[in-house]
């Protein structure tokens, strides 16, 4: 088994903790063929693309000693289709496969996505919500990201706002540059179960606040938010005049003991857009299929034509494949129950195992015991260590001397922190965790000792 | 067998003949909602996906009665993938049901593309070339209008301008209003083949003419271009400061005599990117799946980092599935020869058709014999018909009289011309053309006869 195998990738990007250029600014080049010709970068797209998390952790992936530990473990990125114990059903493969051979998929799709696809998905997000969405309220995308992507762009007015978690998802960050959409975080709290610091959003907000991001089940935080705290939050964003985007891609990844509440049930109070993904929940994040779904009871978003803005976003934006589209009935119809309770057992266990082997390093600590997704934010006792600087350099470190990759904080707005998946096959996290608490003590100070 | 079917799509949009409009301008929008609510429309968006051709198409589909002639008859879009005789080979259908079954590809791709995927792309233009291209020339997109989208956000600066054919390709257009990319358009001089006004190229360009774009064949006029007229074409570009994009998406779509010759040949001359996909050329442009390749011999784009440009747009853009990406050396490898040699004779036919029912209409003329792609350009002469007003008055009715549904030139920059699809099961074909054959006479002035 490959632990983690990128055959190919896209330059390193070191600057990742840029902070978002000013539009407009071009910085200078000077050399004989920015002379000769007209041409040159997009610093816009500089500014956004720098923010990827994929180049942060492939800038740890390549500090990774060729003569060091083997296999590298990968506890740094969400995707665990690689490992065998998270295989999709291949009866849901086998509907695309049906799809693909009826020839009946070539053709291009519609902009917002195959009515079938958007029926079928209305019908499964309605089994919990207290009214039936219609295929009218389902848009298709390439995946969360692009859900993201069309977030960020259809709510993007001149000198219009958002306020973003911290810590969060820097995909949002990331389409928020690259749109001019100036953004502002609000914190969760880790002493309350990482629930958001509502005192704080409505400091934050003000008349050119358009909308609030919540990630629950949380990403990088492994928590679940509460009924009470929900409806809160639908109650403040109403009072604020500001929508809630609603990031639900870990909806099925689910295993403590609070049970998951999607947002559309406050839909009577705000305005919400609901972005999920077969990605997380199906574990085929190579499928590149995703949706935005909107609960608005009254109708609100229609009038302030948000609705036009995704559908021309949908209009000029890149589709999933057709034939995907058209396997998506089948692949719910057919990945319901024991799929999706094989995959909350498997991620119950390896968060627990994770969360027992961390309580034994004395420089790292966990304030919540995750209970959905695939991460947990742990914090670094820097002072308890010997010559590490901060978190990107534990990162760094860690990498070089025993071929483990975790998410440097810094990457999510949450210095001296760190992000780890436990994801991934047990035998691989348990090795990981193993050298983890090695390097630890490895690197930790004489006197504490 | 359906001729085409619809099975969901955007609300129309009307104002497909909009002209860009400022960023930041933001239309007034009174409501209670909207003063209620702090969000509303990115009018940039409105701007942008207002100029679609799909939107376009729709608009003339709504127009059909639904008690005229059936079945409906689409000579409007190049969609052949619905048509029996279009089919691809079941084998390339194959490559993909075995790299999906595999279970090896259900990763995120990394996002400049699969290795693999880059490297058989990269062997396959080499083939036309004087010089090999490497794997790392090679960026895969989610099908060629995510290249399209690519090109005009990577050279979008403050201030700059690109150079586009008229008539065109409407997306890049649509691309370059949402990237605030100004444009202006050259000519295709019918009466020379299609080939370019290269001194209206010079007048156009000033010192922020960052691009020109030629698309060869040419999408919409069946041309094809000479390797003479090319290669005056890239030195033009040159002398100018000024790169080519040359949108080859038609390479496998040529059948007259002309040799096609990709403009790649001329990357010594002048630094250029290509654009392509599995699209057309494979008749599957549900597939999602295209590429930017680039042919600079001199490491222009390197120098002057609009490659960094593409990097950063590929990390934050929507990829097309990784499985797919997967099975395209198979695909190449399994629909040489035979299968393009079907397509291109079946493609010569109905082209032949097409052109010589034209020649029976007497209010329509063809200025070129289509030599490739699956389009053709002709001139309406409204003045030998009555009640007509313009093209799009011409293709509203006749969809609504005949079923038939034709381009209106409009779209593309050419009041008063029309685009019609000759990529069709050749039966439709016939039966489209005579309908638009009695629509034409019974629309003649009385006088003409």
């Amino acid at each position: 088994m490959t632990l983690f195998s990128i055959k190919s990738r896209t330059p390193l990007n070191t600057s990742f903790l840029l902070q978002p250029m000013e539009n407009g600014a071009t910085k200078k080049i000077s050399s004989e063929a920015t002379k000769r010709w007209h041409f040159g970068p997009n610093d816009l797209l500089s500014a956004a693309g720098g923010r990827s998390i994929r180049g942060i952790i492939y800038k740890i992936i390549d500090n990774v000693d060729e003569q060091g530990p083997r296999p590298m473990v990968p506890l740094g990125h969400g995707d665990p289709s690689v490992f065998p114990s998270f295989r999709i059903t291949t009866s849901a493969e086998e509907a695309i496969v049906e799809s693909l051979r009826s020839a009946e998929h070539n053709h291009y799709p519609p902009s917002v996505g195959l009515l079938s696809a958007r029926r079928a998905i209305a019908e499964h997000l309605s089994e919990k919500l207290p009214y039936e969405l219609s295929p009218d309220d389902v848009f298709i995308t390439a995946g969360c990201n692009q859900s993201i992507e069309l977030v960020a762009t259809s709510l993007a007015r001149p000198g219009a706002n958002i306020l973003l978690p911290r810590p969060g998802y820097p995909m949002y960050e990331t389409h928020c540059v690259f749109s001019n959409l100036e953004f502002r975080h609000f914190d969760l709290i880790p002493e309350r179960g990482w629930e958001i610091d509502l005192d704080q959003v409505e400091q934050l907000c003000d008349e050119n606040t358009v909308a609030m991001v919540i990630i629950n089940p949380g990403n990088p935080c492994g928590s679940v938010l509460s009924y009470k705290h929900m409806e809160k939050i639908a109650e403040t964003a109403s009072k604020l005049g500001i929508m809630v985007i609603a990031d639900e891609v870990y909806n099925h990844s689910n295993f403590g003991s609070k049970p998951f509440v999607p947002m559309g049930v406050f839909g009577h109070i705000v305005p919400i857009l609901t972005l999920g993904s077969l990605s997380k929940g199906w574990i085929v994040p190579g499928w590149r299929l995703g949706w935005v779904v909107i609960t608005d009871r009254k109708g609100i978003l229609k009038e302030t034509k948000v609705i036009d803005s995704i559908t021309n976003f949908l209009e000029i934006s890149a589709d999933p494949a057709t034939f995907i589209q058209a396997a998506v009935p089948q692949i719910i119809e057919r990945t319901k129950g024991a799929f999706f309770e094989r995959i909350v057992n498997l991620l119950r266990a390896t968060a627990e195992m994770c969360y027992d082997k961390i309580k034994e390093i004395s420089c790292i600590t966990c304030p919540n015991k995750p209970e959905a997704s695939m991460f947990v934010m742990v914090k670094l006792e820097l002072s308890l260590l010997d010559g590490i600087i901060d978190d990107v350099d534990f990162c760094m470190k860690l990498s070089k001397e025993e071929s483990v990759i975790l998410c440097p904080g810094s990457a999510l707005e949450m210095k001296n922190w760190l992000r780890i998946t436990f994801a991934v096959e047990p035998s691989a996290l348990e090795l990981g965790l193993e050298r983890l608490k090695l390097f630890c003590r490895r690197h930790e100070k004489k006197q504490s000792k």
